[in-house]
Parts: C-alpha cells; sequence; structure tokens
C-alpha cells in the first residue's frame, strides 16, 4: 500500500514519513499530498502564538489533552500539535521540544506531535507549515493545534494558517504598550492569559480586555455592521491545569461562529490561495533560474557586488 | 533640485519623502534609489532584536545618542534609527513610537529617527526596509540602528540586513531554554543582557555565555579553524545609562574584525543579493499576472477551492 493510502487508514508511521517529505521539500510529498488533497479541509486548525516566557509549550500541551477527551458537550477528538520551534544549535531546537512533550503526551493514544524546525528560509517556513497541515488534515485529525514561537511576521502567517487564533500572554512580561506595539492583539480570535496562579494575571486580563474593546469600537466605526466575533479573554494556569475546559469551550464558540458567520469557508480559502501563491512564486523562480543563462546571472551579480549597477537597473536589464 | 541630490546634500525633508516613497511601494522611490545606489554601502548597518519587556527601544534610544557624541576613541558619528513596528490599530503603531522617542532625540541633531510599520505583506517588510537602509545610507549616515519587533522569522531577515546584530535579553523574561529555544543567539554578534539594575540580571549575563560557549564550540567542531569572533555579553541599563561606553566600544570592535575578516565585504554583498532576489521574484510575479488571461486564473482559483483541483495539479496544469 502506498503512503497516502496509509496516511488516510491512520498509520502514524506513513505520517511521520510524509511530514519528513514534506519538510525536506521532496517532490514525492508534494506527489502523495496531490493524491490526499480531497481528503483536506475538514480539520478545525487552531494558531497558538505569543511571546516567549508565557507559557505557550504548556499551554498547548495541556489544551491538546483537554481536546482530545471527551467532555459535557463535545466527544473525544483526534489531535494534532504542530510546534514550530526555530532550530538551534544550542539547544538541539526541535528535537528537544519533541521529548519533553513526549513525555506528558506518548501516554494518550489521540494525540499526534510533530515538532518542525524553522530553516530560515525565505518564506519556507510557512509554506512547509501550510503543506504540513494539510497532510494532517488529511491524516484525519479533528483539531490541528499550531504553535509558533515568537512574535512578527510568523504571527501574521500563523493567523493566515489558522481558523482560529490563540494568542497567549501571561502577567509581567512587560508592560501593555508593548502587547500593544508587537500588534499581537489584531490577529487573537482569542485571548489567553496563562500563568494565572501569578500575581498581576487579573490585572493584566482586565487591560488587555480594556484594549480589545477600545479596538473593538475603532473597527466598529470603519466597517459594515455584522455579527462581529467579540475577543474573549481567558484566564489559564497550565501549570494547575486550571482554565482548560472554559478555554475549550471557547474554542468551541469561535468554531460555531465561524461555521454560521461563514468565516470558517472564508479563512480556508484564503488559506489555499495562500498556499498556492507561494508554490506559484517558487515555480516562476525556478523556471526563471533554469532559463537563465549561468555566465549571465553571475556576470549580472558581479556588478551589483562592484556598485556599478542598481539592483534595478540590473532587473531592467535581464528583463529586455 | 531634485529628490535624490537634496539626500545626497543632507536635507532631511527629502529623505523622509524618500523613505515615504519606498515604504509605499512608489515607482519615483525606486527610481531615486537607482540614481542613489553608487553612494550606498559605507555605513555601519547595526541591527537590534530582542523579545518584547527587554527594553530595546529604549536601548536604541540611548546608543543612537551615545554613538552620536564623540568619546575618547571615535569621533561624532551621524545616526539614523529605523524601527519597524507591526502596525496596530490599538497603539497608533509606529505614530506612537516616534512620538515617544522624538521627545528624547530630537534635541540631538545629529539623530535621525524613522519608524516604519510592518504592512504583514508576504515578504515585503524585509524588502521594503532593505530600500530604506539603501535611502538612508545615501543620506551619509555613519551608522544605521535598525531595531525589530519579536523572534521568528524577522530576526533572521534583521541579521540578513545588518553588519552587525545586537541581540537584547533581560532577567526575568522566562528560562533559558526560552531564549535558546528562539534560536536567537545564534544570529546575535554582540549579546546585551539590558536592565542590569534587576536582580537576576549578572546570572542570566553569565547563563547565556556559557551558552555561547557551548555553541561556540559546536561551530568550532564543525568548521575549519578562522579568526572567529567570540560573541561578547554586555550589560547595559537604558534606563540608568549604565553600560553605553562598553557597548558602544563592543561595536567599535566588532567593526574592526568585520572589516580585518573580509565579513564586512560578504554580509553587504549578501545584503545586495538579497535584496536583488527579492526584487526579482516580484517582477517574476507580475509579470505571469499580467501575461495570464483573468478569466483563467479564475477559473482555477475556483476549482481550487472546491477542492477539486489540488494546488500542485493547478500549477502544472497553468505551466503546461
Amino acid at each position: 500500500m502506498d503512503i497516502p493510502e496509509r496516511v488516510l487508514q491512520g498509520d502514524r508511521l506513513a505520517l511521520a514519513r510524509l511530514l519528513t517529505w514534506l519538510e525536506n521539500d521532496q517532490p514525492r510529498g508534494r506527489a502523495a499530498l496531490d493524491a490526499l488533497f480531497p481528503h483536506t479541509g475538514k480539520s478545525h486548525i487552531i494558531g497558538v502564538t505569543g511571546p516567549s516566557g508565557s507559557g505557550k509549550s504548556s499551554l498547548v500541551n495541556r489544551l491538546a489533552l483537554q481536546l482530545a477527551q471527551a467532555d459535557g458537550s463535545q466527544p473525544a477528538r483526534r489531535v494534532a500539535v504542530l510546534a514550530m520551534d526555530p532550530s538551534s544549535p544550542f539547544s538541539g531546537g526541535a528535537l528537544l521540544g519533541d521529548r519533553v512533550r513526549m513525555r506528558d503526551l506518548m501516554e494518550c493514544p489521540e494525540i499526534f506531535i510533530r515538532s518542525m524546525a524553522s530553516r530560515g528560509a525565505l518564506g519556507g517556513l510557512a509554506r512547509a507549515a501550510g503543506e504540513l497541515v494539510l497532510a494532517l488534515e488529511a491524516a484525519g485529525f479533528d483539531i490541528i493545534l499550531v504553535e509558533t514561537v515568537g512574535a512578527g511576521q510568523s504571527e501574521v502567517d500563523i493567523a493566515r494558517l489558522a481558523h482560529t487564533t490563540l494568542v497567549v500572554e501571561a502577567p509581567g512580561l512587560g508592560d501593555d504598550i508593548q502587547a500593544a506595539k508587537a500588534g499581537i492583539l489584531e490577529i487573537a480570535d482569542i485571548l489567553v492569559v496563562n500563568k494565572s496562579d501569578k500575581s498581576g494575571a487579573e490585572s493584566a486580563a482586565h487591560t488587555l480586555a480594556a484594549m480589545l474593546e477600545i479596538g473593538a469600537e475603532l473597527k466598529a466605526e470603519t466597517s459594515a455592521p455584522q455579527a462581529a466575533w467579540k475577543v474573549p479573554v481567558q484566564l489559564t494556569s497550565a501549570l494547575n491545569r486550571e482554565g482548560m475546559v472554559s478555554l475549550a469551550a471557547a474554542i468551541h464558540e469561535h468554531f460555531t461562529w465561524l461555521n454560521a458567520s461563514g468565516e470558517w469557508e472564508r479563512r480556508a480559502q484564503a488559506r489555499l490561495e495562500d498556499l498556492f501563491n507561494r508554490l506559484l512564486r517558487e515555480r516562476l523562480y525556478e523556471d526563471w533560474q533554469r532559463s537563465q543563462p549561468q555566465a549571465n546571472l553571475s556576470e549580472a551579480l558581479q556588478s551589483l557586488r562592484k556598485r556599478e549597477t542598481s539592483p534595478y537597473s540590473l532587473i531592467e536589464r535581464l528583463f529586455s
């Protein structure tokens, strides 16, 4: 049986192999995804982001366990976790992450964990992440948690990848202007103040709720009235396993809203078009490189290095 | 007199206008940069990055003042600050940043400040930042400080943009594994532990120094012996204006090393080629879009949305 079929039947070894192919950008990975594509689009993709020190990894860990088990309102679900850690020679990067998490989660057969090392490639991380998520969708997970480290561009990328974006904060991580400056509130569907056991958590939650309200008012002034989603602020303590039931309920509420408002479909389509655009840009670049006589290009780069020709003139020359 | 000439003569209004053109991706901005290009390549570009809460902005502020004034070993220098803050409807984003900094720095005529809002565009921020830096180089600044918010992809981008990368940490921002996980130490040329007035700063500095040493040993094992740069750990307190002379000296030492080792030229070239590649990819995409009959593309996207065709098959079809 080939890899796509085995993935569809829930074979984890086959899935792990496919994910490795995709991470390493191997053509057989894309061929498998091509076959699996009709089986994608049913999973609830939840992005989790926030600054380091917010206890994001522990929260994802706890949340996965919570979502995997049946509770009053929800049946047990199959959960995949995709953690994107920048690779580092200092920590062993993704590998360390896998081990730490594995210890907690390997006892739970409903949860699949995968760490993914950032390669620092131009747009490469986001593209590969999109492909790994597609593979996990085809493998039939009900929920896919995607965790990213840090702030900035990777946050914008994760918001594009997810149906629901959780932004995790914690008390004492710097003042409120810092949070606002990071632009992080804009992408939140649910705001989590983790480490609720620490002092200052309640007041951080209040401040953030107030900031969200101002933001919502600004938005309401500029956009048409509609059934808008009101971003809830959830207090959790991953350490003490507190607030997880309430957070799971908020996620389910957002899921319901996504479907009722048509946002589910809109976000799913935006994500597909994003992946398509990335693949398209790569293909154009590769085709162009192949079409150029090698001597041409190295001569051009030479004159760029000597600052004889600007990058702008150079491109005009190459395309004329 | 036209904008490029005025920029070369140090006209700040002309420079501000050019930067706006570049930020808004206007063709006349690129035309001006094309003319200015031969005058670029002489500034020392210093990237400053680190997690929010590390006091990065205050440090950049203090450092700009320090570098602008003559001290025992260095003459007074012209300093530009380019701060990249993700825009946010909550804080007014870049605008607020400008005002807060302006108050401190506007009394110093040797310092030019510019905030730049992230637009969340695909690779757009990094490309525009590269162009703004080129414009500042042409305007004759000796030193250009580029500050980015957060971790992740934007850090990798800043390391590509700079000759010297400062990574700013502070005590109490989460444990050491967090710092290592963020992969942030890899890109540091100088590691700054800010908020040295707070408890735990010394021990954070020691831990980070030890981690850097392990990293250096790992690198030494895998690469050829050469006159390597040993990343120093600098303790500063931007609040109490402490450690700034020593930090400026470390920056100057790195500058000397860059020139002696040939790294200056290597990094400058990598940066130029990076900008060229970004421009090239954009051009290829635009040309391709123009070449496609609109009906073709929207039909193709339609079948993607219905999940009838995978992104991979779609690209094969469009290119066959």
